[in-house]
């Protein structure tokens, strides 16, 4: 298995570059676990597919935290064909996986109720790709009914689904939806995209 | 078949209020085939595939023409099976999956050629994912075997494939990952990325 993200952050100021340089730090307590690689696109992690959310929660709440708008935009995969094992990336839970998709929902469900409260507001929407199977829409359907009851569903939109909530219980949302959905060994993406401090009003 | 793209522009600047306003008059000549609706998040376009990523490189343009950083990113899709059928989705130019793969390849690098050039050098990345078959890395490679030949190629990298080059022939690449690859009333999805005016050097 071999999971991790293509992650960006977009502050919109002027002084983004500074913003970026003093949000890094928020990653400190993950580079032990995660390979991570910069380029002018986007940042690279790379390891335990549960470790991936939190992190790059961290980072945006660091960068968001001066009140500017900042938006995390992320390709999140697992389970590509296209790329080696690497132990790196073995998941620090258990499977997801275990049982009924009832059960697998509840468990999800727990997670979030879990997720410690960041008291940063965040808007955020994703699109779940499971790929490779034929019964894709059952698993995102399930992952529809997950998110519908994760307590920060937005509303559906074409495309994506948009949640809406403290950025602790989003990303936590955000996470089950990539670890929990879509078969254990399936390759699974997710486009996400999440907002802090727009000066819009909530669509 | 249903067709279209969530996308949000980000320019990286305090003034990106205004940035974003004064270049929406690029979409006027697509507006009577398009639907268009935007919060927050993000703007909706729902349309012909072939007519998506031209009115989204016209957006992208304007909103960078001053120079300032901009990044666009658009979760692109076609055939989802949760939409319904649209008549407004028609394609406007004939089918791109007649004839082979090789066929398909040659003449999706031709309409590369044929791209118009904008005079704006972007640096983009993408993730193309064929939902629903079984075959799905077969047209990943097809599409990665087109991509190296597009003139615009700059690497792979772990989750997406990244491009270099005049905005004209990198948005004509990615239309053309988009309706030639993967099966013709497949359910394909692209997350793209692209941005002008990066201070960053590029990796």
């Amino acid at each position: 298995m071999f999971s991790g993200a293509q992650f960006s952050l977009y502050p919109m100021t002027g002084d983004f570059v500074p913003v970026i340089l003093s949000s890094l730090s928020a990653l400190d307590p993950y580079r032990e676990r995660l390979r991570i690689e910069t380029d002018d696109l986007s940042t690279l992690i790379v390891g335990p597919a549960d470790d991936l959310f939190p992190a790059m929660r961290d980072l945006h709440g660091a960068a968001s935290r001066d009140g500017v708008h900042c938006v995390l935009s992320a390709a999140v995969s697992r389970g590509c064909p296209g790329e080696p094992d690497d132990p790196r990336c073995t998941p620090l839970a258990p499977s997801a996986h275990a049982g009924s998709m009832d059960e697998r929902i509840a468990a999800a469900l727990a997670a979030v109720e879990a997720a410690p409260e960041t008291g940063l507001t965040v808007a955020a929407q994703f699109s779940f790709y499971p790929l490779g199977a034929a019964e894709h829409m059952d698993e995102i359907y399930a992952c529809i009914d997950f998110v519908k009851r994760s307590g920060v569903f937005g509303r559906a939109k074409n495309f994506c689904t948009r949640l809406d909530g403290d950025a602790g219980r989003v990303f936590a949302t955000l996470g089950q939806a990539f670890v929990a959905f879509g078969a254990p060994q399936a390759h699974v993406a997710l486009d996400v995209t999440v907002s802090a401090n727009s000066p819009s009003r909530r669509g």
